[in-house]
């Protein structure tokens, strides 16, 4: 994907503050961060959402983004990967962000409304899902 | 961990909607959901924190949440793990939240508040952690 920011970034067209880089993936630190050590781990291959990536290049992502948790000191933090532009996904290749929560005030800020469940529907659901897989 | 309601979960001692089972992976229904299919998809190896579960504990973690996403139907979603309390986690095992995101009232609600970066002190903290790596 010659256009794609990210694709651009792993080539090294694009400079960036790289952390890690392997046959299959790559992280940097994000140039927006939401607090200190923000960073995001990408696979190398291209794919707007989690649904479009083959597992051989999922499989490492968690080990890594684990390795960069650990050497950068966060003790709280969130991981989020967003698919669609209404989920919040900006950039067209998919990234797992690793946001340090150091307080309130900075790092990842979530809006939780839960929804009553109908345990009835809920089960269905659970069928029908499982039925697909 | 006895007391740990995802452990008791696993070994079946408190019902769920269970969606799929492997050695090392579980996947339920979260029963207060924020959307429509909100999963939850968690390793059975007990641990409180990403940094706590052993990399062959992760790796199949992404390729079944995608099973999962795929088999759901959902089109916009976003993959959510939170650690520690201050970072919104409320059971103290891991756990990654499949979340769809069909509109802008239910799923998640994310809040951005990005900083401005000094790039000097970004390239800084990348050889840190880099070199803690």
């Amino acid at each position: 994907m010659a256009a794609c920011i990210f694709c651009r970034i792993i080539k090294g067209e694009i400079p960036s503050f790289k952390l890690f880089e392997s046959d299959k993936t790559f992280a940097f630190l994000d140039i927006g961060p939401l607090s200190k050590g923000h960073a995001l781990v990408i696979p190398k291959h291209h794919g707007a959402k989690l649904t479009d990536i083959p597992d051989d290049s999922l499989t490492e992502l968690l080990p890594v983004l684990k390795k960069i948790a650990t050497a950068s000191g966060a003790i709280d933090y969130n991981v989020l990967q967003n698919n669609g532009r209404i989920a919040h996904q900006e950039v067209d290749h998919v990234h797992f962000h690793l946001i340090p929560k150091p307080n309130e005030s900075e790092g990842l800020g979530i809006v939780w409304n839960p929804q009553q469940p109908d345990m009835d529907k809920l089960k269905s659901l659970a069928e029908e899902i499982k039925s697909k897989i």
